[in-house]
């Protein structure tokens, strides 16, 4: 059927398809007045921007490019399925790359993506981007680009990511209504907005319930908010605070690093020290006592990033108009035993 | 200098650069009298099988695509980083995709990854597959192929793999001499090699120790060897063996799963029922009590297996004879306090 309206569309001008089709397309080596033509005739008869699609699909690659900073059992390998099941649905491969939360690797990563000229990018931004030079050249290159969790503000593009800030205000509101005071915070590195974020949200809780900020309660997770980051720093919280009767830990990584050592040391949890994580991933289940924490969805996440993406590279053929989209998804708290 | 070297054939031939190309790659339309007047003086002046590489290149894509089951918190992630270090440092791209143990997304991901014309495939196989008809199609399309882990031995290509039968066996002959007589296994499905290799290791202890088999203390995992079947074939097994004294796990998650309801339900481990598993993921490290196991290395066969793969993309490439590898790489026990 859309074939036969292209045909139709040579036929009645008396050119041949390919000039229909590389006027469409917008070829240099057609003139403007036969493109012209086409154009008001393709108007015409409702030749629809989807059918244009079918003749550009030889442009596309049907590939995607994913740079995540990690590939982690957690939260990545969730975002990992969320994208990987919306591309089977859209018949899109996905290429992976990690920039293992490296600047210099990003950028280089994202130079292989653009030589291989994947239809699009999906990426979560390594804790040492600051400058964006790198993120804005994708889209300089007219490459769609959706970034997703670790984002960036001054980037325009389309975002996926929670409220961090709400999130990590809600988690701190919670151990402060189960009548905790001393509340520690295992933050993630100054770069990132989702640290900055949480570690606000953070502040912000003790502000509203009247407890003085101490910056001697947080804590830096210097080594990627992994599992040692929390089973050192509680090492360190418990000499530095004795009376110390909560940590809020920007992971459930870091969470279960610092519920490690405090078993290691017989402190009951949650009886003398709470714990609070962030994601819900599986280990938060397993882990004695179980890791009440919030609950981030990386499997939607994923998703919904790829979705977005996907329809951006298809309206973006078609010659379509859009808006960026700024998607935030909702968080709950996941209550269990730990707080 | 090696474009020289390529100009020089073709200047003392007094043929176009392009023939020379051509009949170096074998292109039927360049005559056999040519292709062998071009292959002799490339010997004669030491045009060697490297250089021909240099002018191979455009044809690559310089991108491998990897099948995996599923896309795990586990075995699988750790594969994946190790093929990712190795792709990264080779400068290949790698395309993921899961089969999700479906025999007929297997074919089509293979057929996609076919059509995309990557320069290799990387594969683990799904618990369905049991022809493989469309495992050498690869083959046919002179694609190289590695297996890895789920691997199938009747399929002529490289393969990485563990012992897993004697793994298997070294698991429960540790039970044994720890004293325990009534060890149930919670197995895998029945098509895997691995799956089956682990339960051939299970029995043959048993007979080794002189432990009659017992058919009644084998349960299948038929959730693709989840957490919730460990969970359940523990509720059935206590019930079905009260005097029950081991379970041999054919996974982590499975014996985390199990770990889980004996936990629930008041039994002591290991005094009550010890718990062996299978992978020695992250997860075992942080359950109560800490799960002994078997150390596969999945990182390191996603590296070797990349690795090999590289070669022979290259060595093809360079119409280099080479030999199929069957690696077996090393196991142990991981001594931890559920066993």
């Amino acid at each position: 059927m859309k074939d036969a309206t292209l045909k139709q569309i040579a036929t009645q001008l008396g050119v041949s398809i390919t000039t229909v089709s590389k006027a469409l397309k917008g070829y240099p080596d057609v003139s403007q007045k036969t493109k012209n033509a086409v154009i008001d005739l393709a108007k015409k008869l409702n030749y629809t921007p989807n059918s244009f699609a079918v003749n550009l699909r030889t442009k596309e690659s049907k590939t995607i490019g994913l740079i995540v900073p990690t590939v982690d059992y957690n939260f990545f390998s969730k975002v990992f399925e969320g994208v990987l099941e919306e591309a089977e649905k859209r018949k899109y491969l996905v290429i992976i790359l990690r920039s293992n939360e490296k600047l210099e690797v990003e950028k280089k990563q994202i130079e292989l993506l653009l030589n291989k000229r994947v239809d699009g990018i999906l990426m979560s931004l390594s804790n040492e981007t600051g400058d964006f030079d790198h993120i804005n050249n994708i889209i300089a290159h007219k490459t769609p680009l959706v970034l997703f969790d670790k984002i960036a503000k001054l980037v325009n593009c389309s975002k996926v990511m929670i409220n961090d800030r709400k999130a990590a205000y809600d988690a701190v509101t919670y151990l402060i209504q189960k009548g905790h005071k001393k509340i520690a915070h295992f933050r993630g590195s100054y770069m990132p907005q989702n640290s900055i974020d949480r570690f606000l949200g953070y502040n912000k809780a003790l502000e509203d319930n009247n407890i003085p900020y101490d910056s001697n309660l947080v804590y830096l997770c210097d080594n990627n908010t992994d599992f040692e980051d929390g089973y050192n720093n509680a090492q360190k919280v418990v000499v530095d605070h004795p009376d110390l009767d909560a940590i809020f830990a920007i992971t459930d990584l870091v969470a279960v690093g610092a519920i490690k050592y405090l078993n290691d040391i017989g402190i009951q949890i949650p009886k003398q020290i709470a714990v609070f994580g962030f994601c819900n991933s599986f280990m938060s289940e397993i882990i004695t006592p179980k890791l009440t924490t919030i609950d981030q969805p990386g499997f939607e996440i994923g998703k919904r990033a790829a979705s977005i993406l996907f329809d951006e590279i298809e309206l973006i053929r078609n010659n379509v108009a859009f808006e960026f989209q700024l998607v935030e998804l909702e968080t709950g708290i996941i209550e269990r035993g730990s707080a």
